[in-house]
């Protein structure tokens, strides 16, 4: 399965990280940068680039993942997105709830909290929950898509 | 200062607990739903129905707050529209940073985790952390609302 990874400058080591971790776990990551440090990074131009590019996957199962110091810009960027359901999940039942109930697609992080054992159970939960696709939910996602 | 509030049944008891708290400490509440615990009650419409009353207000400082069970779903819904930036915040670090860096005008909150204290303490913050104003900060923002 493709992950794609984006982040700003606050992101920057996590999604190396994360990058590693994915990789020794059989997945294929696709780095949407930034590709370095560099404090002129902004958030919106690397959410917009990974969330374009998963949008253009046929594959539903494929996912994101996004990183900046809070989290905060980058659940705002991605959700700007028709078909994006993105989550900032600080921990492994949020990231378990997003999946069961949201079916999100991007799992955003904030790179301030967590501690590398953390952030891999946040993901690893993400990557292996399934939507659970009780009719409720999929009413509330219907009625999302819907939303200016 | 009005403050819009928004919740769906997993959200209903914490939006009138939080309801009670801003009334005491003299903000004016705009309860926008739901009024009841019915679980037919999905975040979307809640979302929508508060952040375009939101929206409407010319007042740049009015502020609303959403609930939902993750808060993943508010925080989907609410991104949705322009102009609006929600940021679902579990502590008051994130708060503070969703403010300062972000000027987030919408909170989300899950109903899982806080306490009534953490409840109040995130919302004191949020509501008294001005936007820094950085002009990095303008210039994320502005990208932003380019974004589709």
């Amino acid at each position: 399965m493709k992950i794609y990874l984006g982040a700003d400058h606050n992101g920057f080591q996590y999604k190396q990280d994360i990058a590693n971790y994915l990789t020794s776990t059989n997945y294929e990551v696709v780095d949407k940068g930034s590709l370095s440090i560099d404090p002129n990074d902004d958030f919106p131009q690397f959410a917009a680039r990974t969330v374009t590019e998963l949008l253009g996957n046929p594959d539903p199962e494929a996912k994101a993942i996004l990183i900046c110091g809070s989290g905060q810009g980058m659940v705002m960027a991605a959700n700007r997105f028709k078909g994006i359901r993105a989550s900032l999940c600080w921990n492994v039942e949020e990231a378990r709830a997003s999946r069961n109930d949201d079916d999100s697609n991007v799992l955003c992080l904030s790179s301030r909290y967590l501690s590398s054992e953390e952030v891999q159970s946040i993901i690893h939960t993400f990557l292996n929950t399934s939507f659970a696709g009780a009719p409720r939910f999929i009413r509330r996602i219907q009625a999302l898509d819907e939303l200016s």
